[in-house]
């Protein structure tokens, strides 16, 4: 009988932050997935769902190259999906596990696409897992938006105008913003918003600074910046 | 000793969504906070939150009004956050529940500021949650994002020139949308964007459609629109 794939997200590294949901399905899969490039560098997600693994889960480190060429990419999740289709189709079932939510800015989100296309009598199962924006919003003491204020998620390099953001949603969060800390400190010095990184939320050795100039020379590829419009441009509703 | 103020927040609906963390602070806590006028309609947050409480587990019913009006309001949060500082220095501690995630457009981010500006000896911790919008996006079978999409997150009714949002992200999340589905039809007809609509995703009552003018008359408050900008525009990256 053929077994169910899952995308599980673990959350954003604090063991606590896994669901039940997450917890289930960790705990009764034959195969755990994660990213051979990843795993070497010590894979974290792999860590966090370790404890919950029986005992004879096997580990399959996927292919999945850090490359800008998209047709390596879409080959590449693409065995993946097959790797995890021969498992589900042998009996296996097995959990693509990913840090933070599996909704959003995950690797899963390739798979599960190529597995609608690729295979699609085997069964899928999507565990949403909480943000690492989430993680950070609690290490600042801060929300990351209330009220009615539009909240903007920019996973790229931030623009050179990158103050028209700010006139569209209050709130912008940076991701992988550990190389345009320069960039963004003068935004905040132009004077109409005020800004934190966070570093390695959620994990153990998380930081956070409001003065982002402290951090310019790490470069540390795992640190959001929360930029809000200051109250005298719109504010708080 | 004075006790810890929890915000917890407990996920888009499902049971399954809590994590091992808020499952923890459930089970400790001598009193549960929610608002009143939310608990007369059957609080969804108290009823996913009950299993995991103890016993003797006091309710707290805090009065805060659905009102625009920012002073009423503000009074309303410092009064809440007053009586939840009164438990906690009398010994008890608190969880103020919160569906979906406690640092995205929940009531718990104005109380806490007010904790923390009215009893800064009151320690607070914030519980995250997984979003109500990563259950829309497992319902639609489909990424919030992905890549180095930016994604924007609108909270209000959209503005009459909804297109330029999506010049800005290619993926955009309306959220109590369901007062607005003609206008996000319209935006979809005019050819350039794909939208999904759900309905209480995590529910036991979740449903989606593709086509929003199926559910203009309804008027759901739960409502969430996906749309995403079409790939000739910009693309998947």
């Amino acid at each position: 009988m053929t077994k169910t794939v899952y995308g599980v997200g673990v959350g954003p590294g604090d063991p606590g932050l896994l669901t039940m949901r997450a917890v289930e399905v960790l705990g009764l899969v034959d195969v755990i997935a994660t990213p051979a490039a990843r795993w070497d560098l010590g894979s974290l997600a792999l860590e966090i769902a370790r404890p919950h693994l029986p005992p004879a889960c096997a580990v399959e480190k996927l292919e999945l190259p850090m490359t800008e060429d998209r047709e390596t990419l879409a080959r590449a999740w693409d065995d993946a999906a097959l790797r995890l289709a021969d498992h589900a189709r042998a009996g296996r079932s097995a959990a693509f596990i990913t840090l933070g939510d599996s909704t959003l800015y995950s690797t899963w989100s390739y798979i599960a696409a190529s597995l609608a296309r690729l295979a699609a009598d085997v069964p899928l199962e999507t565990v949403p897992g909480v943000t690492a924006m989430a993680a950070c919003a609690v290490a600042a003491g801060e929300p990351l938006a209330v009220g009615r204020e539009p909240l903007l998620i920019w996973p790229a390099s931030p623009p050179a105008d990158a103050d028209r953001l700010l006139d569209l949603a209050p709130n912008v969060v940076f991701m992988k913003a550990g190389r345009h800390l320069a960039g963004l400190a003068s935004l905040v010095e132009g004077g109409e918003c005020s800004a934190t990184a966070v570093r390695r939320a959620g994990q153990s050795a998380a930081a956070i600074t409001h003065d982002l100039r402290e951090w310019v020379d790490d470069r540390d590829y795992f640190t959001t910046v929360l930029v809000r419009r200051d109250e005298g441009k719109g504010g708080r509703t």
